[in-house]
């Protein structure tokens, strides 16, 4: 945990530039920027992922980019939309092992956007998505320990 | 409100392959999907955007997709990781005028990414950011209305 940059922000031990933060949700600028006014909200007690986290964070990190949007669309910044973004997991591009939320101002033009494979543009037939949802469901239902169900 | 594709599909009147659904939050199979097991997480009121999302619902759909993530790691699907992905407005390439979080598996070599303009690996100085920061500091403090600050 002490050597997760996240934390080392948050314990104050390495550089950053906060907007906001709370006991347990913090929002500090990305270095790293996709367009000026990028943030980052994450948790202040160390989740790597997902499942880490707890779901009561979870909930208020979503309300923190919520309030996070509105400030920026409100601010002088170049801003008409927004797009919200999280990393669960190398496989999906995480760098860093702490639960962080993209928050970034968009505006038309501004050359960000998705990459696909060839096969993205595939529609399924109705039949293959059922069944694939049958495989989530049964997932889903298997995870019956859960507060959240 | 009856033009919305996705009010259309809670109603019943358009075709979808649903997971669960609740009073608030319903999860659909995403039609086009980036990998299999592409969900869709949807307040069931019609809100176009972030601003029009009661902050409430807001948590219970980022607990929602925390569900999900679990459940498609859990499932037989291919699933490494997960990417959550929100577009606030055109400008950030909404497509249809009602809120949704993405939930998309993802694995090594799905071909899935984002695409960069040639601005965005500048890093910016320390001053710069905590500029910006203020400029959204400031936007936030004006929005004193709000029971989420």
């Amino acid at each position: 945990m002490s050597e997760c940059v996240f934390c080392k922000i948050l314990a104050g031990t390495c550089d950053a530039t906060f907007v906001t933060r709370n006991e347990r949700v913090a929002v500090f600028m990305d270095i790293q920027p996709i367009n000026p006014g990028h943030l980052l909200v994450v948790p202040t007690c160390h989740a790597e992922g997902l499942a880490d986290l707890d779901p009561e964070t979870g909930g208020e990190l979503f309300r923190t980019a919520q309030r996070m949007a509105r400030a920026l669309r409100a601010s002088d910044l170049k801003c008409e939309g927004v797009s919200l973004s999280l990393a669960d997991g190398e496989a999906a591009m995480q760098e860093v092992p702490h639960v962080h939320l993209h928050v970034i101002p968009r505006f038309t033009g501004d050359g960000f956007g998705f990459q696909f494979s060839d096969r993205d543009f595939a529609k399924p037939r109705r039949e293959e998505l059922d069944a694939t949802a049958e495989r989530i469901r049964h997932a889903l239902d298997a995870s019956s320990g859960s507060p959240e169900r």
